[in-house]
């Protein structure tokens, strides 16, 4: 159990659990990753089971956190379990770093990290990393994935009066801060198409290439099962785009902003005549590769700035980006990926497809840039199991494969040959070494002593 | 106790309390109306003090309904019991009618209202209404109101999916419902003026004679004041005019649009990344006399449609006006107004000034259309009290003096000469004699035989 290194009086945060299972320091280690806090859930927002009481139905375990990552970080358990019951030994090092503010942009996560990267500490020796915290593309073809988008979380307040006021009383008399975080909020993104509509924010995103394209066209995608997933059958049954390629391509290779709600003002059901003094817009933008989260933010300040003086108004504007993770993209060619497939192929008998992700799971380059070392994303869960979502669940199915996959995961790193990768003296990379395909695995193959 | 009369076993409502003092049937009965609900409150709304534990401070009551409207409410039983005490008769027949349901509309009121009117019931032998819910134009002149806007207040629903999304996950591949609302909710009134951009919703509104200017620049009414207690000072120190008689038009005589918030997207601390699957936008607009609510439903729900349609989403749209009031203008010349400015002379030392409300005090017409009696609108909260906001106060002093204005008020009416109004048999009034200033004091001045 480590402290929260950002953890204060006024801001307690909940512990690091780091754990080992270390068979011989000779051996290779793998360090799995996941996260024991979830999204808020209330059975009022719609949920047919208690979210908080895990209750099996039809073969799915329902509950906030079933898939979202209690369910996956657990089954590491199992595999130990598993191994420890049937008397064999575990064929590499098994590190766990379980963290408890991923929902909340994973506060303290990179401070830990890097200070666990350092020579002779918890990371220093980990020579692969595996998170199971993302999605199936599809409900039945397993996947592993080399992409995530990034995240810009913004807070966007406006400010009219020091508190709240009667609309009867003043409406008329003031410049209301609602109607301009409205036509703030509304600046920002197009409707019907989704166009983000800061300024310059696709200067910096790659244009898509012909054999990009070709990549896309070949994977298993069905529009008609993503729109019974994602349940807008039965409202508009439309997505953004009716082609396979293009709606791959917003989630996965284009950014995207997303509206998330208002905090301050009027939020119940029924009918308040109030003017909020202080209303702060929340909204995010997935960010893709090359995106500097830096920029975004700049480039966002100067749009809503710009919005905002030619609105006219007096109120009080501030905007924060109150968390930021670049997008990450890794190879799939890496010995690491390799191990993850051929489990993958051994418990279900077909290849698994290579995807990209349109979320974000921040401590993924964290990892990665502290210890330089090979991080795979191998997701257990499938597409329809509703994360940060109402009657979030977990097929048994899946989650009986996924300690299957886990385990035989391990034993295929258990044959990766040569020396550890942690324990090269190479000179790092260079950014450009690193931006080529396949790089990771070449740092892996390394000739240097050790 | 009367049950309300649109409760129902899925939804019960409070009931209406009737109460009556009679003395003589033969002498006059004034009617007295208050509300004991209140709007929602909590101390981390920002509030001083618990918002339901009345709390003395400075010769100030803080609490929760402490002027809106439990403490005009109760200054009445107040009044009563001083000439229980005294030993004094009370001048003139006393009936109070105190609802549960004002902060949310009223709901059951009108149809009470209606039935008790009739002959031989609670209502039908109503002289006169006094109604005690609205406030001061400033901290420390009395006032007498005779005219209110009325309301129309709106629920915009648009829904995107069965349940909410991950914007990770999904953002860039549904149209997101947020985007939709947020663009419609800006359509509706423009910033910097706060001009309402409903079409045609200008077209009832009367335009400005030269009189009413020069009434409206008679008005003692301080604007750094009004900056003041409506706590901009600090924040932008600017009102949305700085010409005096601009702000009391845009407060009493214009319509006006706020945006009060949304239900069923994000609206707690922090930062989730969530796309809401159906978000209710709520807005309201106060309107003023000759606008009709339902003409003014008509005109917003087709504003809605057509900017929605402009908007390209295939998502569901919902526009709902959930109640309504119309404005309401009264004489000046009444008796029953003129009982009350004779009370606040004798207990304050200066003659009131006539005012109008910004607000809505919907029952207000339900009464006088119900009984066709005059009522009349007698403020004895400052306007510093911030009814609907953090930190509702009633000076200790004004509770005092509300006391004895009330008292006073009631030995007036006794004093009126003339027949019992409500015993009139004239023929009702005719929409155009109603229009005219004085029309109720011209029917009560009637010449018919009783």
């Amino acid at each position: 159990m480590m402290p929260n290194p950002v953890s204060t009086d006024d801001r307690p945060l909940p512990p690091i659990l780091l754990a080992e299972f270390m068979v011989d320091p000779e051996k290779k280690t793998v360090c799995v990753y996941g996260h024991l806090d979830v999204q808020p859930a209330k059975m009022e927002d719609g949920w047919d089971t208690e979210p908080f009481v895990l209750t099996e139905k039809d073969g799915k375990l329902y509950g906030r956190g079933s898939t979202d990552d209690k369910g996956p970080a657990l089954s590491w358990l199992w595999v130990i379990e598993a191994h420890q019951q049937l008397g064999i030994e575990l064929p590499v090092n098994i590190k766990m770093m379980f963290e408890g503010m991923e929902e909340y942009g994973s506060d303290g996560m990179f401070e830990a990290i890097a200070d666990q990267a350092q020579s002779g500490k918890f990371l220093n020796d980990v020579d692969f990393f595996c998170i199971s915290d993302n999605y199936w593309l599809g409900k039945t073809k397993p996947c592993i994935t080399y992409g995530l988008r990034g995240l810009a979380y913004f807070e966007l307040s406006v400010q009219c009066a020091e508190q709240d006021l009667h609309s009867g009383v003043l409406g008329g008399v003031v410049h209301e801060a609602m109607t301009d975080l409205i036509h703030l909020m509304a600046s920002l993104v197009e409707p019907g198409t989704g166009k983000i509509l800061v300024d310059g924010i696709m200067e910096d995103v790659d244009p898509v290439t012909e054999e990009e394209r070709k990549l896309y066209e070949s994977i298993e995608f069905d529009l008609e099962e993503m729109k019974e997933s994602c349940k807008v059958k039965t409202i508009s049954d439309k997505l953004l785009s009716d082609d396979k390629v293009s709606v791959l391509m917003n989630r996965w290779r284009y950014p995207t902003l997303s509206l998330h709600g208002i905090e301050g003002a009027f939020s119940d059901v029924g009918a308040k005549t109030v003017i909020p003094a202080k209303s702060i817009g929340k909204f995010s933008m997935r960010l893709v590769p090359n995106q500097d989260p830096d920029k975004v933010e700049k480039q966002t300040k100067a749009y809503l700035a710009k919005v905002f003086e030619k609105l006219g108004s007096p109120n009080k504007l501030k905007v924060e980006m109150v968390h930021s993770a670049k997008a990450w993209l890794s190879s799939t060619t890496h010995p690491n990926y390799d191990a993850a497939a051929k489990a993958i192929e051994r418990v279900y008998g077909v290849e698994p497809d290579f995807t990209r992700e349109g979320g974000s799971i921040p401590i993924t380059s964290a990892f990665e840039d502290a210890t330089q070392m090979n991080v795979l994303l191998l997701p257990v869960g499938a597409c329809d199991d509703m994360a940060h979502s109402q009657n979030e669940k977990f097929n048994k199915s899946n989650m009986l494969n996924a300690i299957k996959v886990l385990g035989v995961y391990l034993h295929e790193l258990g044959n990766i040959k040569g020396p550890k990768p942690s324990k090269c003296r190479c000179e790092p990379l260079t950014p450009e070494d690193l931006a080529m395909p396949g790089a990771f695995a070449r740092a892996f193959n390394c000739k240097c002593e050790m």
